[in-house]
């Protein structure tokens, strides 16, 4: 993962996040993308140059292709931030919890 | 959730992302975002839109203060999205693995 922020820039366009789904199901060559999402080669291509230097795909030399896959280490980068975030969320919650089962526990006690 | 796309592009700054972290503790004002990011309350303001226009973040009125705390659909929605990429990855890979558990008994079938 290079960059949290090429990674979640890259994801901010809808044509990039379907190319990811594509991948997800398993590797596929710029020919084979272009296809469905009725793009030109070049255009299939550049988004994939975006999603390369994000760190959310691999490409390999396969004679004059090349296939590209999905970076499961750019997928868990990401997940990594957003796990922090639900975490300390959760957390945050948790004490709010202890705090209002304090708050029912004393009014219980004051109640005569 | 508004959109990925604003999600995902809001997610795209280190200074969001700080913000972000910082309300997934609790709410808070301008004033009190403002001071350990080093910043003017005019730049925080302005994260923040970017952020609420997002869907990112829920401000609400107190008095002369906004103060602002994260938006749990928001988050749940990028989850959502990356839940379903990990998703398909994970199905992909288990039935390569029974692509290749076949594979392994074939052999030993076929071996004298």
């Amino acid at each position: 993962m290079k960059n949290l922020d090429t990674a979640f820039s890259a994801l901010a366009d809808p044509t990039r996040r379907a190319i990811l789904a594509r991948l997800a199901l398993g590797e596929a060559t710029v020919m084979e993308l272009a296809k469905p999402f009725a793009m030109t080669q070049p255009a299939v291509s550049r988004h994939l140059k975006i999603l390369d230097q994000a760190g959310l795909i691999i490409r390999r030399v396969d004679g004059t292709k090349r296939p590209c896959r999905l970076a499961p280490d750019g997928v868990a980068a990401i997940d990594q931030w957003l796990g922090m975030l639900r975490d300390t969320m959760a957390r945050n919650y948790d004490r709010l919890d202890d705090v209002l089962a304090e708050m029912t526990a004393t009014n219980q006690k004051d109640t005569p």
